[in-house]
């Protein structure tokens, strides 16, 4: 009965810019402001994934970091990091790059992979700058 | 079905005491130690303000935090930067200039303005020194 | 009615190790990996304590930081810096010495002694490393 | 005689990409690796400018902290925030977007400007990510 | 020959304002804006003391910190620790209370006390915000 | 003429006491205090290495980041990481595990390797709580 939440951070450096094609450039501009920049800009993103759990009695575990960490890095780091989040992410195809889009795609993406391992995704973190970061449950309410 | 949570951070700098007039001083200084400080003390605060919303399909966007900034900038930082919480802020007036005090303060100042702009204000968080910080959620159950 | 949520930071330095002596050379390094190492490894562990409470119209304050701080250094930081977790803290005998554990652990020495000085205790946030932290609210849901 | 060293904080977000049009894609790879991503990636940057000198006996300033900061909004930041490193950027044309050309071009356009309101530059720090950071100093020994 | 800088960091939080008192209010405002605000702010201040020496044979240390902190502690912390820096702080008086006139004021007090616990004194980094510090030398240039 | 100053941060948790065979129990307590504890403590340690160059005017680069980090990793970190650093690393041996001496016996350790990929070391700066870190210039005046 003793449900615990652990938190592993990952970090990712990506291109982005905040655009519509269907929309004039003013519009953007209005919208958006300087993120809707042409030729884009960038952040370092830090990634907070949370997992529920009971502690295994034989580890003291919740989930295994190490394997929480490798299944980040295959399914969202390799393929964030040094990429342009517009342009070179499969899974962002087709979806405005902010930062409350990427956080939902993000999760969508993992949750069953940690699933698989024994963990329960309860949270996505995701900063943005020092000054700005949003937080998913699943759609769910939050933890 | 995709609620979100979007954080904004803003900073002040301001000074207060912690002081009942009513109180002598050995027993403000019983309560409230070095914070009863006659001339004051002070702090660099950290504002962290999280508005619940869906990502709006247009935008991406739970709130646009330029809007969001340019309100708490209106609404609460330039009534608390670089002021005396216990002298210089009308809606400080007549509280006791703890940091749970305010906290609430700032939650009443603008929740409505917020509303009004499309957003719906579920948590701030205000921080005091690295060591202490207080959460607040209108007095409802937390996000 | 204005619940609010007042966090007290402490910090200590411990060593540890991740560790079964009914397991094998080559299981425990299979699980724990470099965690297992037999001459120990350390942290600068970060303790985040929270309480929930109203604030007392006579302080403004949900519960004394200072009481809160004192009682926090007698109860958990005298016993666990400059400590081995596995070795030195009774508390944690015959309990693997991973960070879950020892939040749980935690909880269990302070939720009563908060309870007298008047604070109910709601969540504990152990910070291990920049990289992960466990956090624990006494088997309930989250706040 | 009691020189002092004040420094300023400035922040922006840009993207980049290290790469040689004169290079074979493979070059670029072996070179700067992840970094000459073609469709760019990007930062959060931290910028620290320190100024040496006297303080004013009139007002305790080696420099007026708001001048300074004008000024390097106006010379720098407007023209490095949210944009592109390698396209956008005036002064880094037919330059390599590394850390340490940004850093030196940073120091070129604002010495002068500095030396007008009254102030030495004599260092400037700028951070890329939290791993790491370029120092420069105009080519003197470092202060 | 092995000369090694060992630094500690205190911090302290105070009140203080920018404003001379044979000055026009107007005045007062264009040369220090919103520090002149006669009701006071405040900050959390850093301090970093760094001194230098040869790590004794015997400890392995260039001055125990244990020292340096008591010495810290009761030669500046004391004075300084939720206190008005215009008001409270005799070492401050006739002075006006810049971060710069401060770190020389903070240097001049405990040049000598670190001196005879067998340390030299070498910079003094005094953190105002997370925007600006400044860097104190004892007059000499810098390390 | 363009000399500049490029750091690299690592990290590693690292178990360590402070204690002479040579001394008594008590003599230790008086000089190394809680950091004597028989059985260890540890810290999550920051390695800051800095090294001077010029850019090259193929790639920007005074040094290239991934090749210092490998070094590093190769050199200290796969040495330190998850170690116990009076026990089990060699080049440790028969020093007193201050910070102090540390950090001289990484610098011992990185400079030629770092000379034969090009770059000069010039500091070290090892920080071991958010209280205390050292920094070391090979015994040369700092940078």
């Amino acid at each position: 009965m003793k449900a615990i939440y652990i938190t592993r951070r990952e970090t990712f450096n990506a291109a982005h810019k905040l655009w519509r094609e269907d929309w004039s450039e003013q519009k953007n501009w209005e919208v958006f402001g300087k993120c809707s920049n042409h030729n884009w800009h960038g952040h370092n993103f830090e990634l907070f994934v949370t997992v529920k759990g009971l502690p295994n009695p034989d580890t003291g575990f919740v989930i295994n970091l190490k394997d929480l960490s490798v299944l980040l890095k295959e399914q969202v780091i390799e393929e964030l990091d040094h990429r342009n989040l517009n342009l070179d992410v499969p899974f962002m195809k087709d979806v405005l790059a902010s930062t409350e889009n990427l956080a939902i795609a993000i999760w969508d993406r993992i949750y069953l992979p940690i699933q698989k391992v024994g963990g329960e995704l309860v949270k996505i973190k995701l900063v943005e700058t020092e000054n700005n970061y949003v937080e998913y449950y699943g759609g769910k309410e939050p933890i």
